[in-house]
């Protein structure tokens, strides 16, 4: 068994894992941290783990060694105690922004703020196992992904790889669930002034941009991304719909197949959703809630050299604490999938 | 024309009056303040009167005097002003809960707190023209209305009326949107928990029963009403499902029938819904959103003496801005429909 | 490794019954009809499980023999064709409603039809553990539950156990998801019409009452149920309130602890849920969603005898394929709990 | 008093009719007709018009005469039937997609059939007061408009007018409700299947984009609109989110400003929604419902040429019934606000 520790385990995030790691068959939870709820059971923040825990919150100081540590603490927290915890001999998966980007000019221009461990920054590996599986089987140090970041990154990448990518423009419209704003109580959030809600709240740019440069570079070169993030009727879910444009002659939506399938062959939590018939023929974030599947699509668009390239996951799973999981098992030399097998639900 | 000044108007309720107000034909609004937003329009705070008038909230100091006043002041706040406002020789229209109660011992107890004004407590009316009606003509203190005890009240009035309840219990089972709760941002009101919430919230009994015994009393007693309420996936709207008994033997569906017709004949904004087919056989909140409507419908059990008794309004509406709206017409010798037509939607 | 067919397996359980059974550690899905869909993918009909197997539906005719066969055909076809299965050595679960009432006066009185094998319908098991746990070993036909029964009969159960009702009016308020519509597409189920409805479908019975009646059946009584059921915003999941009386005097809040203690205890899918903090006080159907999860709850009402029960299902699962397949882990002598240890999700 | 009457008034465009023609103080309805509810009150199909009028169905034989009679028919039928009602001397408002493009050539690539009245084609005007209001006030014969077509024709015609855009392309990815499939029960639209839905349906093209390219052609030169429309969790509402690119250089915010004011200077339903702070910064369809307002509103991406233009409209209102009224208004000399003055829901 392997040990493992959550400090600030009781947001939506530390949830989540908790959640994942409670049904891992080779992890214990050592301790989950919560100035708020310490004392008490988890239950009293994540109410449907109810029954199926014994487990109660600690204090931060009272965080169990362990051979893997959670970090969910605030972006610029997690920067100040993850390296203390590296060198106290634990891996450490941080969800939080700190260690995504590689660049320390590029943290600082992004998060308006100089990085306090830089020479982390280099040894970390971004936590998405699709594009650094085999850097994981051996980091000390993981980051968590953006949500946003990871739905477009997920639908791009095979056309970047494929070189099939004119130098057009890619937009990058993205519609996001409520429960990717945690758990702050704000005008924003509360129900009568988000249900319903088809908000534009990051009109051209956002942080999760960088990761999307970063992680989409390929020879030197990054695509340029022009990106919108809208709140939609959802808590959780992502669907990035991405509109690109390919090189008009010689590409079929045969190529665009074998694209799709170069790059994403044999990986356990992608799935290719291109149907020709049937109501849900495109990715569809209804149908990967709870579960840790991205699923990938496209279509070209008939007489033009536009593609539409989507992707839909569950931004608490895939987008967080799932390819935290599944990073945490390749580190660990672990089968990737454990703790991560439980099937979505239809209709929901 | 009639000058109307709105104190606390930035809330829903004051929204909802101004929404009302802004399209009633005989009223000019003389101020609205916010301390929040003094000075910006009103838009800021309810987007939905963007381009409807160029009005700017004001702060408390500057409520421009005025015929009717409405405020929308917390509980217990309101006492400490209504009295004031009404010396300067305004009628006021109170929507906070001050001023529900006839009895002042009632209100300690219910409320917790001594009456600041118990001397207007018996001059007060309770602003519910369906049982009030000759009373508001010559009212200058309207209470506001409870929104759950006014779906309690209409669904049960007309049993009460034709003397057909029996000593036996009578449930009211209560289901309510979000936007009863108002623009307080806590964690029971964020998105990501109250989206697709069916949350009793509170499960024996609540203020409002107060005002459901006062308003129900008839010869001196009070049924009583065992209450339960339920926070549903909705922004507006309250559904009373009232479960009562009647005398077994003599109550035909035709008594029922003349006992609703009696309590509401002529009454422009309660609708009977009792229909034998198609899907909207019985009050539904989703078809009286936005509008002054309170639907009420019945059902007798076969083969037992309960009854069920409907009524679904919108609780911004009927349960608090349109009540108060419909009352100040009748206080004002006006067409107690004036600013109230708007008619629902559907689908919605 | 059991082998199973699923006869009819293209609609909400049969789909559920797919789910639940390709993560049971025993299982082997042997065959799964649909006339509709026979020759394709599961996921045509069920999109969740797009890339957890790949098996195809097959007609009716290729139904292969197995340990077990689950049938999910209307109500009315099953008890047609259970007999045949039956015969041929197969145990089964009809998740129809033909084989729940013991009594085959009593089907015809709801159901309005004579029944087509009655000699089956006294050896049939109800297949709620919870209450025919030690029978349900031995069974070799046993009967789905209805959804709305179950939560009702959860609820209730432990009242009627510890002797605490008085003869007093129970009245059983239900609000119901669209999933338990099934696939059906008509005015009532589109989206436009069902979506933010709160509308009462079921006044004043439904024919689950009659399962209610026996269920709770006790030395020879059955209390009387007044059954009222809304249809509410929400794809999965059932609350029933349930509104009780018991004896005034000597009934306290621990008398009520521990008749649902003792009901429940050792229970592994039934949770008691009350709380005096927090916002998830009470069962709600949105803990539950997607879990064998029966959350069930209770207050007493401070200076009367009414007690409010409660109990929040997830409608597809406890209210169908989950009781289902935990009583088919009986029949077979297997851990119960196999392929039903899916955690809920929160938020969702 | 004007007369108007309704051909094919039971659904959802005939409902929205309805309502606002029953708030017009200047109309009259003659008739309403439905085949499957002749005979029966308008609530019966419009639960909301309970109690508003007395009015019933009539068979489509029994269409009263009228000055102006609106055709909410199935695209393809309306062609022959609307001749024969102009010969009789009424104008018409034709709500199907028969009369919206002025070219024949093009109507039968786009519909697949061949037109049956090309010779009223060229003297119908697009319905869209903000863009044919001179020629609206002379017409016999109005063409409805396309929900998604207006809101993307709305949120782009400042660009292509001040001639601001340059040859790069424009995507307009389309978010939409579920009211603009109408009354048709199939399982995509089924509540279950729906609900919370994020499905890409058109995802390269559509019919509408057919109108894009007629009204907002420009000196014979129609823009290429890339269009992708996605079926979002909401009943009514459409946001048109389209990505733009304008001339790097010269092009500042301040020049779109006048752009979108040169364009909607004056026009009553046009707001444009624009702020800097708060939570409701751009247009959303939450806060247009049942009203006839568009909002429209832009960004400029910092760094880049990229302009995201958006515009929110209730799809049964401004992209349908709405205009239609605006249009009728016009067409009889009338204030085109009438009927329409209705004021959106907040919150909602």
């Amino acid at each position: 068994m392997v040990t493992v520790s959550i400090l600030g385990a009781s947001g939506y995030t530390g949830g989540e894992l908790l959640r994942l790691l409670l049904q891992h068959p080779h992890v214990e939870i050592a301790s989950a941290t919560s100035q708020t709820f310490a004392g008490q059971y988890l239950h009293r923040a994540h109410p449907n783990l109810r029954g199926a825990t014994d487990l109660k919150f600690v204090t931060r100081d009272a965080l169990a060694p362990a051979d893997v540590v959670f970090t969910c603490v605030p972006h610029g927290a997690a920067m100040k105690v993850v390296p203390g915890l590296l060198e106290r001999g634990s891996r450490v998966v941080d969800l939080s922004a700190d260690f995504r980007l590689r660049d320390a000019a590029a943290f600082e221009r992004w998060y308006g703020e100089r990085h306090a461990a830089p020479e982390w920054l280099a040894r970390a590996v971004y936590g998405l196992p699709e594009f650094h599986r085999e850097a994981l089987r051996t980091a000390r140090l993981v980051s968590g992904v953006g949500c946003t970041a990871t739905a477009t990154n997920l639908a791009l990448y095979p056309l970047v790889q494929a070189g099939l990518l004119t130098t057009g423009p890619i937009v990058a419209d993205i519609k996001i669930g409520s429960s990717a704003s945690g758990l702050e109580a704000n005008l924003a959030s509360i129900h009568a002034e988000r249900s319903g809600a088809l908000r534009l709240y990051a009109p051209t740019t956002h942080r999760h941009v960088a990761e999307i440069q970063q992680e989409l570079r390929l020879n030197g070169h990054a695509p340029q991304v022009h990106y919108s993030a809208h709140a939609v009727e959802l808590v959780r879910g992502i669907l990035a719909t991405c509109h690109a444009f390919v090189a008009r002659d010689g590409v079929t939506d045969k190529d665009l197949w074998r694209a799709y399938r170069d790059a994403y062959q044999g990986e356990p939590f992608v799935r290719l959703v291109k149907d020709r018939q049937g109501i849900h023929r495109f990715p569809d974030p209804k149908l990967v809630a709870g579960s840790n599947y991205a699923d990938v699509g496209f279509e070209v668009e008939e007489g033009t050299n536009r593609v539409v390239a989507l992707c839909a996951i569950d931004n608490l799973v895939k987008g967080a604490a799932g390819s935290a999981v599944q990073s945490m098992n390749l580190m660990l030399g672990l089968d990737e999938r454990l703790g991560l097998t439980q099937l979505p639900l239809h209709p929901v």
